[in-house]
């Protein structure tokens, strides 16, 4: 691997550097002196990829701690951490932002400034979520090596390029941390590429208590039950390995090329379902929007349409719901195969059900059935029809019956089809990638 | 069950006893003198189930054996059998007819004679087809008494009444000697009805030398080494023993109604592959369209489509292989899936296929296939363009070549939808059968 010609697209110039260490300075100034206001604030303290050196050439992020006495009372804690966040911004457009609670977010000097309440807390008694950021940093500031912070910025393009850098969970990829981790378990990025390219289905990097179900767990160095991979879709700890494969395998692959695909399925046998949304935490929006999908997708398979994949948009406005089936029309008819005539009892059970039944020339019992609904359309409108039997969040409820649509192949809007190309494109890597490790 | 009422539906009368009394006196005589001027045959005697006494009322069929010296060749025990026939039957009108060998069959007084030669050999020392019969009807005579004789009439008449009775290849159903062993082993109609209705996978009727991979094995006592199932398909099998439930657990079933059924799929899942045929032995031809429409069908199985059931038609033109199918429009891709990305040398081994490759949400690899033919007319056109590789006997494969139709749905003819009209209708029997025997 060019692993040396890689790293100089993606580590900071010095200009770059310089720039940043300025900006976080006068960054830290500013809120230490609004946070010196408060006797339940214990200490400000940069933190996020910055101040752990593996931030990404022209896309630092700076992030600033706010830590709280562990005494301070949750309500205290947001209030005054917002108080402190918009004064110290005040100059610098600053907005309320959600993860999982409220922080502050500005913009200095084209930089994204967060400034991030915390407790200030021993190691595995956490109160909030962000209490374990600042033990991430100094584990990753006394452990990480200079190669290492390059060699993680290398990680996180590699991840980027691909779609899968992000814990958020419109993403559900890697974090920046998730990164880290491989790196320092891995020693380096040629190191984490050829290993996950032949990592094993249950593998565990790291020291984990117990076991976990998804395929590969990434331990949290600081908590050995917290594992990374949790927030990573199955999908997405997929495309990982297969593209390690391919950059392990083709001398000719590159960190910062996903192939394109030119495979598509085209449109004909997707359906899309549409409804507004509210104001809510776009977080929150999210997630419902993905059980949603997940749960009409096992809807439509119980229906006998086979999906291919899911994928969910969501914007300021609203919510979309895409599935790529292998058909959006199915056989009217569907014939149920049921036991052998002999198997007496199985054979009473099994004509008990509606339906027209037949003997096989094996002896089977048949049962032609009509379906409820041979187009996806139909199922779907039907399945929207009462959106808690499909097991589709509470929370989306009132969205779909205040109005959803359901459009099927050629009448979906050109604009969706742009903006959610990737769902009929073949994961083209797999086969290069897929082909050679099997060598 | 009323057996005594049904008995008096198929018990011959005292007038048409002495009628075929007259009949198979006579037909001895004639047979007998002229088989008189050949040293080669060593006796002249009644079989079948005139001499059983288990012929139905109406039906009768006599049947004349001729007995040979084991020591004649094979040319000429055809040669003298056939001369005997047509000689002694030369006023009624004879003809040859094929079994297993040639036969001569005539008419007396509206009655069907067959006049069969045979070996006379001992029990096990086979040498024609039929040579077991004079030993099934000794066995016959001896062992079933006049309550059982009737006991069979009336289960010949049941089969009848299904469909299910003949062992010839066009029925592949119940031969009369099947329905002797039945009423002998269980020791008439009712047990024999009951036992069925409840008989286990793998049973077998009778003494057996070995095991036989029919559903049920219903052994011939003369001969531990045959399974007289084998003749008998699966689906007809399993037809019997839903009509066994039927009378044994609803009060109102009656052996002599079948219950034609109301319900139907219509023709419009229904494909018909049409050819000619020559002047073979019809025995052979439908074997051997048996044979083509079960191997068409798994094909059909094979390239996505469900076949409910298949069936066969034969007149002294044509042949038709019927096939009725879940639907015979399916999606024109399909899905395959995979082993999980993380399941390394599967995952090669499956990218290796042409076809478009997809990670799923669980981590599988997907691939998306164009079928080659997604109706069944064009599938089976291209099986009947190289009818050897579907397996289709060979015998047929000049007359596919010569020109084979075919038809599907609407566009099939009247004339075939009248023959086959069962083809579509729902086995009716079953739901009540089936339900009330799980009870």
């Amino acid at each position: 691997m060019n692993t040396g010609d890689w790293l100089k697209e993606v580590v900071p110039d010095d200009a770059q550097t310089e720039a940043n260490r300025k900006t976080a300075g006068h960054v830290m100034r500013l809120v230490s002196k609004e946070a010196g206001k408060y006797p339940d604030v214990v200490g400000v303290e940069l933190g996020g990829s910055y101040a752990k050196g593996t931030w990404l050439a022209g896309e630092t992020d700076i992030d600033v701690f706010v830590k709280f006495g562990r005494g301070v009372p949750d309500e205290r804690f947001r209030r005054v951490s917002r108080e402190i966040g918009f004064d110290s911004m005040v100059d610098y457009n600053p907005g309320e932002r959600y993860a999982d609670h409220p922080y502050v977010e500005a913009a200095v000097d084209g930089t994204v400034v967060n400034v991030v309440p915390c407790y200030d807390v021993e190691l595995g008694e956490w109160k909030s979520a962000a209490d374990r950021s600042p033990h991430h940093t100094r584990l990753m500031r006394e452990r990480l090596t200079e190669n290492q912070r390059n060699d993680v910025r290398l990680l996180k393009r590699f991840l980027k390029v691909r779609g899968i850098y992000g814990a958020q969970i419109a993403v559900q990829g890697f974090s920046g941390y998730a990164a880290e981790v491989i790196i320092l378990h891995f020693g380096g990025f040629e190191g984490a590429v050829r290993e996950m390219a032949n990592i094993k289905l249950g593998a565990t990097i790291g020291k984990s208590a117990r076991k976990f179900d998804t395929p590969v767990a990434i331990m949290d160095p600081i908590d050995e039950n917290r594992n990374l991979a949790a927030a990573i879709s199955n999908r997405n700890m997929g495309l990982f390995v297969l593209g390690c494969r391919e950059l392990a395998y083709n001398p000719e692959a590159s960190p910062f090329d996903a192939r394109s695909s030119a495979s598509s399925v085209g449109w004909d046998n997707v359906a899309v379902v549409k409804f507004g949304r509210g104001d809510e935490n776009s977080e929150i929006i999210w997630g419902q929007a993905r059980r949603a999908a997940s749960a009409m997708a096992r809807q439509m398979e119980l229906g006998g349409f086979t999906i291919i994949r899911h994928k969910v948009l969501v914007d300021d406005e609203r919510v979309c719901l895409l599935f790529l089936t292998e058909s959006v029309r199915i056989p009217e008819r569907v014939v149920r195969v049921g036991p052998d005539v002999l198997r007496q009892a199985d054979a009473a059970k099994f004509a008990e059900s509606e339906g027209m039944v037949w003997v096989s020339p094996e002896m089977r019992l048949l049962r032609v059935e009509k379906r409820a609904h041979h187009t996806a359309g139909a199922l779907l409108r039907h399945i929207l029809r009462d959106p808690g039997r499909a097991g589709i969040p509470a929370g989306l409820h009132h969205h779909i019956r205040r109005g959803a649509s359901v459009t099927v192949g050629g009448r979906i809007a050109q604009s969706i089809k742009e903006e959610a190309a990737e769902l009929v494109s073949a994961d083209e890597a797999v086969f290069y990638a897929a082909r050679r490790a099997g060598e």
